[in-house]
Parts: structure tokens; C-alpha cells; sequence
């Protein structure tokens, strides 16, 4: 039978436990991680958020006690009376913060039982991630997700202390808005009291931290659940967390050098890492002619080189028309890759076509001189030059993609990435920040025939491009800046406009009518008139960047009730159906039929 | 022209300059408060976050700022350069933290430009709020709205401090769930990728924060937003934010002190108040008894006396039926009253007929005895025995309801509040914070007919009730507290629940079928069978103990983007209509006629 705890207070956490507390008294109050019977005696380990250990049951010490863990299981809850002692000699564990002690238990109460676990409560175990999540409070038991969800709170707690000490406030915004023009799909709200009308979660604070800069309230934080209803890929989910943050009277350099004394102080808090500053700095425009992205990893090399020049006369037309017609010839060196197979290479170019790459050139580099379908196409001192500019030696293998500069660049940095993965050149426990600036500030959308903004519609353009805004938008640039990590982007910001005449431009730039602009975002252009100071911020993905620091390689793994690809919780059954009277309170019909209870099928 | 700040960087805030700056060279940014032009020379009062500081502008120190400053009106936002000097003697303005110094100015920059606000930007504004709330970003630049942000900002970070030194992790719940059986009114979020399904926005974190406990996380909390779509009177809003904690292996005392002791470290962050602890304890009896509320307010006198026993014998009928048959005859002393017109009393029994009271029987002390329509039906022991337990002196007018329980103390509960305030027996700056317990566990609902869960189907009967739970369910205590703060309801909480059986017990004492239990809350009966610890937590109205602490009158002062009784942003136009492709992708109708734009009407 389970037992009340009879006014027993818990004395310590299992996992504290040293050589000091030897001689005392200490409450337990854990879960069985394991029972051993033993020598006459019964071997329990008892296991709480900070840890294991060891408690013996002897008849000597209590009879009843000992009858009772007698038939203690697995996972079983218990309250533990007991005393310090050290380990009899030899018997010590070093794999265990606690291994040099064992608690004598002189009490046991059973404060709950529990049935057999699906699965091992145990880091690294090998299940359906399916069932982990059905049985999260399982799952969380396990130390590695303990541990994580501990790091978690450890970084927004390093956030807030370092904010606060910088004179920022967190201030709430609404969960409850309008839908974001502009934006990705939005998770709507129905108003019953507003027949017909919705809400929209925010994808993003965006509107309301300007506001508060309009406000004067001088510098915002937020650590904010955003929403995207958008079709879910392995890293995505339809909720997600945000470090938020607006400051007035700024620049670049002033958002960009708090932020780096930022993160150095979450890298230090959270996983003990003292990374350099100031992070290193790319335009974006380097950052594709090298790697091919606008997020790099720069934790090995393999970077892109540009023989446009060299293709644009050579004799092999795929090569000369595609630089002739504004595009791009580049390559790569898959350095003492030489030695490919034929399926190896095939192999590869079927990589790049996923980046829609028409086909992938190669030059084998071999003693004899370059090995290739198409070298019969360059004459020795153009294949001498593509040799110096891809810094080719003997053994090695350079590949190389003529198409658009977005498809070449998408190709080739996609390659990268994926060669260094083959050839193991990525190393373990480096923690690679970047900035990546100087974006273009509109980005032209062929679909819809207009240009769009390459962040969002309320980036500034750089002083100096301004006048380019009417008469060659294409090549504005913005006063934006993303801060990547190992080639995955954590934050990402802008100086934003805060001038109405700049914003309506901006406005027009991307196609709205002045009409379109004032029914979309009257009421910024109209707080806009009254008083705003020069702003900018920035946002981080926390749940990216948690995952990042922790070592995990999906962010499921550190948020604690995650869903799956198809939005559904597992625990819960959430998304569900409901009762047609709460729909109708709603003045909404769903048009598929309803099923009659509230369990998920 | 604006111009843009030109690399200038702040050096201060306005609001920080002191006669120790005085030779010191300063850069400062933010609005005008006011500009005058006196003597030859420009005065504007700076303002930003932090406060005011008087600039000077003359024709020499910089001819070309002097004649900047003739053009900038209240609102601008200037960039200003210059000099900390002292005030002429005899100018100083002890008012104002700045008010012994000046800033002479050598550079202006004219950041932004201001049309007049609709609204004075100064504190204690007469203005329809609705006006505020649709220049909500106005509003907010007045002082007094600042500071409270700032304040709300040193609470939560309070908070925050204190539970992570206290071994709480931050944990984040999920706002995209699951219906809530046994509460509010949800808000519905239709999911696209589920057609026919929907998610709901949490109206607590309860379930999750229990299933955290059971998942091992020991001690948990989170400031978290909460949804409730009910309708809205004055202080309730559809979003709220909640500080909502849970521990593990802890009792109703564990809970309280922590808890107290969090609060004390609130009111000296955010208000530098530090209250006396422990804080007073009522049981819910009790506290009915004496005041006629769960929460009552402990700043003043007023208690109400039970007068049912002599009730049960006089000759009136209206009492002795209603003490006959299980109601209540219940006084309060409205003292030095005496001398109330027949109008006076008249309107008292207006208000108590709000809650429902049929009538109310009064005496007049005076130095002749009692005048009251009913002093017939009493005799004089009767009479003395009733002056006694109402402590009655010459002048007073004591006020009786005759009616059940929940009738008599309602209607007194609200007359002595309603008193206190006219007779101005409220004191100011007090803050009496109040713990009341030992709530029943069940409330029977005449409507349903049925018992409901008092708090919520979560909460543990105390142990010594156990028996009870099937045999007399309304006699059932709960291990249930709330803290209550100047008569108002600021946290709640309880021990729960944390075995299979015993929660069964509690849903078939609402009136659940044991596959509705299942149906309904499935997961967390499953949970419950793997081990679960003890647990118990308490969840706090953010807003509302901001909204007290700050002495604002309603929340929506505390509340940075509030909505209005009609559940709308005024600034925004949220909720809106929006585009039925949107809807169809979400398998959903509205009943209504959309709109053809997405304006807010």
C-alpha cells in the first residue's frame, strides 16, 4: 500500500551526498532506479533530479524497513530515514558523484508504487521517439533530459540577469493579435464576442517591441512563445520560443556588441564555454562567395571558389554560357578525394541536383596532370589557374556547378556541408559564432512577380542605399545582421526604419498601394508620426540555440512537451474535437464531421 | 528635416545627470517635454525612460542648435550634445532629482519629428481610456505608466531570482493543448493539419506542471500567459499571466512558507514594503464567519457576529424560520451610524438585495435602548445578548440578514466592505496579506446537481477527510490555501492528488462515469500509476498583485497591450476579420459575412 509521508521532511537531494555527511541523519525522498538483494541485505538506488544513491536495507537496522523494500520495484516512490555511512573499503564507486557513501535506511515509507516503464529510465536508450513521447513523464525522468531542461533554465536565467543588469525590461506583449500581413501561415483564434472575426497568435513580436520603443520605454526584452502554422520539417515546431529584444538610439555595433557579451555569458552559465569576442564578421555577400550560404559553418574549410572568369572563354559551352549569362562557375576541392568511383561522383551530382544543380563538373587532379570528361575543354594555363584558385593538389577532387548564382550557391554549399559530414572534418565541441551582415534588403519573388523583404518589411536600409530604394531596389542594402553558430542561424536582427516617409516607401518597394500599406499596418505608420526614435533589435531561437549548446539533435529534445511532425501531442491527444455548442458559441462550423468523443482516435 | 544620429552615442540618461557631472561632456537622447523660450534663450525639458533634465540653448554656445531648438516642438526626439553646468543660483528645482543642473547645448540633432498627441504626456490625465488605449504607444510615455512596466519587471525578476536560489527549474508548457474539462470557457485554435480538430489555449498549465512532478522535475514554475474566454467585467482580461509554481515531496506548510517568503522578497524588490511574517491564518470557517468572504480584507474592523442561536427563539419570524431551518441570522456593527436617514438605510438594503438578501433588519442604539420596527419580538435578555455579541454602544446601527448561509454571508460580506469604504475606515499603503485554508473540497451546484470541485478536480482532500470523500462529499476539507491581499484574491493552490485510486474517488464524486474520467483526463490517471511523488503548488495573479502593489485601480493599467470589455486592441484592431482562404485551409466557416477588408470597422 502507498503511504502518506507522516510529516517527514526531505533533509537532502540523493545526488548531494559526500564523505562530509558521514554520521548523519538524512531524509530521502526518491524513485527505485534499481534493486539488488544481496548478501542478506537489499541494495537500493534512489534516484532524484540530482542524482543517485545507494541506500542498504539490513534486518539489523530496521526488520520492518527491510521487510518492506523487499518488495520495492523499479520507478517505486519512497520516503528514506536513514544514515550516512562510508562504503566498506573496495566497494567504492568513482563513476559516482555519490560513490564513496551509502545511506543505511532505519525508515522506509512506500509513498507510491508503480507499474513496469515502457522503457528504460535511462540516458541513450534506443525507442520509437513515438513512445518516448507518449510516456513524456517517463522520458523527462531520464537524466540526460533532465539535465537539458536544467540548461534550459540556466540560459534564459543568464538572459534575464544579464538584461536587467543592462537596463532592459521585460515587458509582456499580447498572445492575442491581429494576423501578420507578410508573414507565414498564422494559427488563428475565433472571438466569440466579435462574431466573425480572429485572432492570430504572433509569429513574432515584432510590431509590438517597435511600439514600445515608440513608447520610449528605451530597451525591451521578452522571452516569447511565437507561433508559425507552417508544414513541419524535422527541426520545426508549430510553437517556439524567442529571446525578444528592441533597444532605442542604436546602431549596428551597439546591437551587436551587447548581444556577443551576451551569449558569452549564456555559453559560460550553460555549458561553461568562454568563446572569443568579438565574434568574427561576414557580408553576406562573402559569405556566399565562400561557402555558398548565408549561414556557414566555418568549423572546417572546403570553401567555394569563383572561376567565372576562367569559364566565361573556355571552350565548354555549359561552363561559358552560364557565366555569359549572369550566372556563376564554381567549385570546390574535396580535398584527397581523388580516388572517387564513378558512383561516388554520381553520387554527389545527385546530391546537387536536389539544390536543382542541371550537373556537377569534376576535375580528378592526378600526377598526370587533371582527369576529367571536359579538361579536353581548357587549355593548360586556364586549368593551371582553376588549379591555383581551387588551391589544388595531387589525390584531390574538385567539383564544380555553372547554373544561377542562387542555384550554384545552393549547390555548392549544400556539397560543403556534406562532403565535410563524409570526410569527417567537422570537429566535436566547437562552438563556432558568426555574424553574417550587409544583406540585401529586398529579394526579388518570381512567383509573385514582386519584390519581397529579405527579412521583413520593417528592416532599414543602409543610409547610403536610400536613394536606391525607388530606382534599383535589387540592390539596397539592409542594415540587418544574423548571428549563425555552426552553420545553423540563432538570432537574427535589423535597425529598423522609423520614419513614416522611409516606411511607405519601403512599402511601395515591395508592391503595397498606399492604400494596401495603411489597411495593413495603419496604425505603425500612424505611431510613426508621433515621435520615434532611431531602433533596432534583434531575436534568437532559443530552442535552436539550447539544442545547439546541449548537443542534442533535434530541438523535440529540449522543449519538454513538444509535438510531432503532424502537430499532434502524443500525452495528450491535443489537437482534439470539441463539443459542437462550444463551435457554435464561436460562430464557426467545421466542415468535417465531428466525432462523438473527446478521445484522440 | 530628422537627421539621422550621425554615430553620436548616449552617453547618460536624462534622468541620471547629478552635480557630480557638472565640466562633464554628455550626449543625450529622448522627447521634448516642453519647450520655452525666455530671456534669449531656449529652455526644453529632455525626457526619457529614466526622467527629465532641463537643455539650454543659446545663441552662443552654438548659433546653429539655437536655432534648431526654435523649431522643435513637444514630442520630438532630439540627439543633444553638451556640457553639464549648475544652475544659476536660485533657479534650482528641488523637485525634480535633475533640478541642480542644466545641459548647455553645442550640437542638436533633430531625430525625429512629432505631431501634437492627442493627449498630455504627463501623469493623472483625465482622458477617456479608450483614447489611451487606441495611442496606447502615447500612453505608455507617461511616467507613471513607465514605472509600472518597470515595476512589473522587478517583480517578475524577483520572482525568478528567488525560485532558481530555492532549486525551482523555469519549465515552459505548452499554449497550443488540449480542451480543459471541469473549467472555463476555452479559446479554440483550429488546426489545419488535423482538419476538424482543435487545439486550445491553456487556462493553466495545471496538468502539465503536475505531470512535470510526476516526470521527476522536483520543483518547477513558470511565468506563463493564461487564457479564459469569459466575459470580461472590470478586472479580467482574456490573456492574464500567472506566476504558476509545483514542488514535489511537500505538505501545506512547505508550500506556504516558501511561498511567503517569495512574497516578501516581491514587495521589497518592486515596492521596498517587507512584510511581517508569518502572514495570518484563517480557515475558510473561519474566515466566513468573521467577514462573510473567502477573501477578506483584514484592513479594517466591521467583523459580523452570529446572532442564529437567539434568532432560533424570538418572536420574529423571518429569524427564528430562517435559523430553523439551517440558515443563518448574521449581524454587523455599523459603528456610530446611529444617526442614518431612513434613506440611508434603505439604500444599505438596495445593496445587500444585490446578493440576494430579502431584507434587512436594523437597530438603532441609543441612549433610550434599541429603536428598530423589531425590538418588539425581543426581550431584553434577548436584546442585551445580541448588543453584546455586536459590541454595540449608543450611536451604533447594527444591520441583520436573516437567510441561508450563502445568502447571509454574501450580502454581509459585501455591507462591510461597502461600509468601510463610506465611512473612509480603509487605511492607505497597508498591505495585509492573508492566508485562508481548509477550504471544502466540494461545492454542491444546484444548477447541475451535482458536487464540483471548490478549486479543481486536482486538489487532495485532507487525510483525515478520506473517508468522507463517498460518504458525506460536502463535509470533504481540502489541503487547499489561497493568499488573499487587501480583500482580494492574488494566489491559489493546494496539495493534489497523486494516486490513481484517490483521484477516481474525486471524479466520481463530481459525477464522473468512470469512462468520462478516462475520456477526459486519461493520460494523467496513466501517469498516476508510474510512480508519482507527492506534489503540491500554488499558481499567482500576476497582474492583479502588480495592479495592488502598484496602487493602480485596474489591471489594465499593469497590462502593457490590454484589451477592452470587448475583448478588442483598440491600437490594433485585433481580433479582424480575415481572408476565407485562410479558413478553408483551417476546415473551417464562419456563420458571419466577412468583411471585404481587413480594416476594423
Amino acid at each position: 500500500m502507498s503511504e502518506n509521508m507522516g510529516g517527514l521532511k526531505r533533509t537532502h537531494m540523493c545526488g548531494a551526498l559526500r564523505p562530509e555527511n558521514v554520521g548523519q541523519r538524512v531524509v530521502l525522498m526518491g524513485w527505485v532506479q534499481k534493486r539488488r538483494d544481496h548478501g542478506g541485505l537489499i541494495f537500493v538506488d534512489l534516484r532524484d533530479r540530482s542524482g543517485l544513491v545507494q541506500v542498504v536495507f539490513s534486518p539489523d537496522s530496521s526488520a520492518e524497513s527491510f521487510a518492506k523494500a523487499g518488495g520495492v520495484r523499479n520507478e517505486y516512490v519512497l520516503a528514506v530515514e536513514g544514515k550516512v555511512v562510508p562504503r566498506p573499503e573496495g566497494t567504492e564507486n568513482s563513476a559516482l558523484p555519490t560513490g564513496r557513501i551509502d545511506v543505511i535506511c532505519y525508515g522506509l515509507r512506500i509513498l507510491n508504487r508503480a507499474k513496469t516503464p515502457p522503457f528504460y529510465i535511462e540516458d541513450g536508450i534506443d525507442v520509437d521517439e513515438n513512445l518516448r513521447l507518449r510516456y513524456r513523464y517517463l522520458d523527462l525522468r531520464r537524466p540526460e533530459m533532465q539535465l537539458t531542461l536544467e540548461m534550459r533554465h540556466r540560459t534564459v536565467k543568464a538572459v534575464r540577469d544579464y538584461l536587467d543588469q543592462k537596463g532592459f525590461l521585460e515587458i509582456e506583449t499580447p498572445m492575442l493579435t491581429s494576423s501578420t500581413p507578410e508573414g507565414a501561415r498564422d494559427y488563428l483564434v475565433p472571438s466569440r464576442v466579435n462574431p466573425g472575426r480572429f485572432y492570430a497568435l504572433p509569429q513574432s513580436p515584432q510590431l509590438f517591441k517597435q511600439i514600445l520603443m515608440v513608447a520610449g520605454m528605451d530597451r525591451y526584452f521578452q522571452i516569447v512563445r511565437c507561433f508559425r502554422d507552417e508544414d513541419l520539417r524535422a527541426d520545426r515546431q508549430p510553437e517556439f520560443t524567442q529571446i525578444d529584444m528592441e533597444l532605442s538610439f542604436v546602431d549596428v555595433d551597439d546591437v551587436i556588441s551587447l548581444t556577443e557579451e551576451m551569449v558569452v555569458r549564456i555559453c559560460s552559465e550553460a555549458i561553461g564555454l568562454k568563446p572569443e569576442l568579438p565574434f568574427p564578421r561576414l557580408s553576406y555577400q562573402e559569405a556566399m562567395d565562400r561557402y555558398g550560404s548565408d549561414k556557414p559553418d566555418t568549423r572546417f574549410g572546403l570553401e567555394l571558389a569563383d572561376i567565372s572568369d576562367v569559364a566565361l572563354n573556355c571552350g565548354f559551352k555549359v561552363f561559358s554560357s552560364a557565366a555569359a549569362s549572369g550566372g556563376l562557375v564554381k567549385g570546390i576541392n574535396a580535398k584527397g578525394c581523388g580516388g572517387f568511383s564513378r558512383k561516388d561522383i554520381d553520387d554527389l551530382t545527385a546530391f546537387a541536383s536536389i539544390y536543382k544543380a542541371k550537373g556537377l563538373a569534376y576535375f580528378i587532379v592526378t600526377a598526370e596532370g587533371v582527369k576529367s570528361p571536359i579538361a579536353k575543354f581548357f587549355g593548360p594555363q586556364e586549368i593551371d589557374t582553376i588549379l591555383t584558385r581551387l588551391d589544388a593538389r595531387e589525390g584531390d577532387l574538385l567539383l564544380f556547378v555553372a547554373d544561377s548564382p542562387g542555384v550554384a550557391y545552393a549547390a555548392l554549399g549544400a556539397l560543403r556541408v556534406h562532403l565535410a559530414e563524409r570526410l569527417n572534418l567537422i570537429p566535436e565541441n566547437l562552438f563556432n559564432f558568426l555574424w553574417v551582415t550587409d544583406f540585401p534588403l529586398l529579394d526579388y519573388d518570381q512567383e509573385e512577380q514582386r519584390f519581397v523583404a529579405m527579412h521583413h518589411p520593417f528592416t532599414s536600409p543602409r543610409e547610403e542605399d536610400l536613394g536606391l530604394l525607388e530606382s534599383d531596389p535589387g540592390n539596397v542594402r539592409a542594415r540587418a545582421y544574423d548571428l549563425v553558430l555552426n552553420g545553423i542561424e540563432v538570432g537574427g536582427g535589423s535597425i529598423r526604419i522609423h520614419r513614416r516617409d522611409i516606411q511607405e516607401k519601403m512599402f511601395k518597394a515591395i508592391g503595397f498601394t498606399p492604400e494596401e500599406a495603411v489597411d495593413k499596418f495603419g496604425y505603425m505608420l500612424e505611431a510613426f508620426e508621433y515621435g520615434t526614435p532611431p531602433h533596432g533589435g534583434i531575436a534568437f531561437g532559443l530552442d535552436r540555440l539550447v539544442m545547439l549548446l546541449a548537443g542534442r539533435k533535434t530541438i523535440r529534445d529540449v522543449i519538454p512537451f513538444p509535438k510531432t511532425q503532424s502537430a499532434a501531442c502524443l500525452m495528450t491527444g491535443a489537437p482534439g474535437p470539441v463539443d459542437p455548442v462550444q463551435l457554435k458559441e464561436l460562430h464557426i462550423r467545421t466542415e468535417v464531421k465531428q466525432p462523438r468523443t473527446a478521445k484522440q482516435g
